[in-house]
């Protein structure tokens, strides 16, 4: 392993805030009348001053590097992965040795006490296996200390790995009420592509001795041309390194980032766009990164698009069959190695990981 | 705690074993014809005998307390558990602090040396998480250990965790190739009934002070009719403490281990019965013990009956809903905590879990 280790692969929470009911007034008294008259009437985690985000952000040990916003959306470029804040979401993702997991009790408190949530209506929190865990902080040097730290906030949470133990696999945490809670109402999904040991030729775009700018970047990849319509912040590092944001309308967001380095590339794809079936999408990114294997995600609830969708039928799509069997199209040199999913709550979650067949 | 813990839990190793194709004759020499010629013509794991399977329980720490036999099936009930031979599947699952994974070197060896097969087909280890790991020999104390052993001996291994990894919990594992590998080609199907924290009054039927005889407890408890026409060898344990194995026609077997204590009460129902929905058989067996929370766990391959269940179907049978939903019938008093699918290679896993709601 080179000196210059870094460990592409990222921690992503998603806080979702909501507010309490207003106390019935059948049993009010004049005192929660007065109560309900000082709370803000449209909470908004948009509220939370920038100067409190950089804050939480130093804890983190990351900073931010570029902003975008549009109307239901402010969209960060961190020195280590992304930030997105919308009206009642708080979703962060930071790669390397970040201590993500820090930030979880300053944005609870100013979720509170600034933007006007008084509760967590769901968290997700998810990573992949580290490379070397050893270089973590605790707790994020085990899945399992992560997930103490989870508990110390909530009740009722649910740590889960999918994927293979003794190979690469997936963590992933939520609130799991055995009755039904309240949850997220509308409709919520999230697809990511986890890429690696990506071709060189690829990952030699994200660099600063092939590309000048990060819109080069953008454009010679055609990161541009994955979901057309979004609008792009993109960051080249150097010497090598990549991350964008993009904003697409309605609400949601894509963000890509890019570990090029060849003893360790990693290449991450995220999406909430909503879609009735990812097959031609995650064939796209795959195509575009060229990666050996990767695993792709998706969390997906009742009232979501994607919840229409069969598992098997989008892997069907990607390889042309089941688990071991090959496939024609983009994806007809990788084989299924497994496609695992969980239902808890309104939420589904399908993990699919996918390698080159030897040749 | 009590004193005389015991951990009924147990581990369970499911080993199949084929034979190599004989030689190509077109690229065959004279000596090949020989090899060929002294190779068994019938290999069959039922020709190991006793003495060498009673060698190998003593180094997993057990030994036997009882036998029944049908053309199909070698079936021993054991001081902790039970053992099945059948001609190319070779079953056993032991509780307690057992060294199970001992046996797996000898019984490969004896397969080859005595019963003539000369490769392994499939391997099925899976256990669920213990209460005192710490109890364990190596490599039981910590699934990752275990996974080591098997991975030492095993190619292409793939170990997974179902369920919740900060609750109960279920580990498995099985060869995984990437590339179609040989496998079990005929219909194959394992269930799983796993409960824990029983109705007391049910447990104490499982005790020298209320049934003299393991037959009466067979009877008293309904194990008898749970698959009707099984012709069944119980041991009732002193002070208390059931086993029994259940021979049932066509080469299919039931087995139910039950520790009745009620610190650590925990009752394993396990059958190879094929049937294109176990709702009903699931909710017989949860009826008779009474546990507060359970888990289903269901392997099947695609050429069994069960892989035309629908997991979801399963469940609304279950519990008259989706995840967090009551129902009626017999299992209303539980919700789903979690619905889990694995699909790898031929198999499809399905984790399900189960407990009483607040009352």
């Amino acid at each position: 392993m080179e000196d210059n280790f870094f460990e592409g692969a990222e921690k992503l929470l998603e806080v979702w805030f909501g507010r309490e009911p207003p106390p019935n007034m059948t049993s009010s008294s004049g005192s929660d009348e007065e109560e309900e008259n000082i709370r803000p009437k449209n909470p908004d985690l948009r509220d939370i001053p920038r100067t409190a985000l950089e804050s939480i952000l130093k804890m983190v040990k990351c900073e931010i590097l570029s902003f975008k916003r549009n109307d239901s959306v402010d969209a960060y470029v961190l020195s280590e992965s992304s930030m997105f804040v919308s009206r009642d979401r708080f979703l962060i993702k930071t790669c390397g040795s970040t201590a993500l997991l820090r930030c979880l009790e300053p944005i609870i408190f100013l979720a509170r006490e600034v933007a006007g949530f008084d509760e967590v209506l769901d968290v997700f929190y998810s990573r992949k296996n580290f490379i070397r865990p050893e270089l973590q902080d605790n707790p994020h040097s085990d899945f399992s200390l992560e997930t103490q730290v989870l508990d110390s906030y909530f009740d009722e949470g649910a740590a889960y790995c999918l994927g293979r133990l003794n190979q690469d696999h997936w963590f992933f945490y939520t609130l799991a009420p055995l009755l039904p809670g309240k949850g997220v109402s509308g409709p919520d999904q999230t697809l990511e592509v986890l890429m690696q040991n990506l071709n060189p030729e690829e990952m030699a775009i994200f660099s600063k001795a092939v590309c000048s700018t990060a819109k080069e970047a953008t454009e010679k990849a055609g990161i541009d041309k994955l979901i057309p319509g979004a609008v792009i912040d993109d960051f080249l590092f150097g010497p090598c390194g990549y991350s964008m944001n993009g904003l697409i309308r309605g609400g949601y967001y894509m963000t890509i980032h890019v570990t090029p380095e060849s003893d360790f590339s990693y290449v991450s794809f995220e999406t909430n766009f909503p879609n009735t079936n990812y097959a031609d999408l995650v064939s796209r990114v795959v195509k575009t990164f060229d990666p050996s294997n990767f695993m792709v995600t998706l969390m997906a609830n009742e009232t979501s698009a994607a919840s229409k969708l069969k598992a098997k039928d989008l892997v069907s799509a990607l390889t042309g069959g089941s688990p071991s069997s090959s496939g024609d199209g983009a994806s007809e040199v990788f084989k299924l190695k497994e496609l695992q999913t969980t239902q808890v709550k309104k939420y589904e979650v399908t993990f699919r990981s996918f390698a080159k067949a030897p040749s």
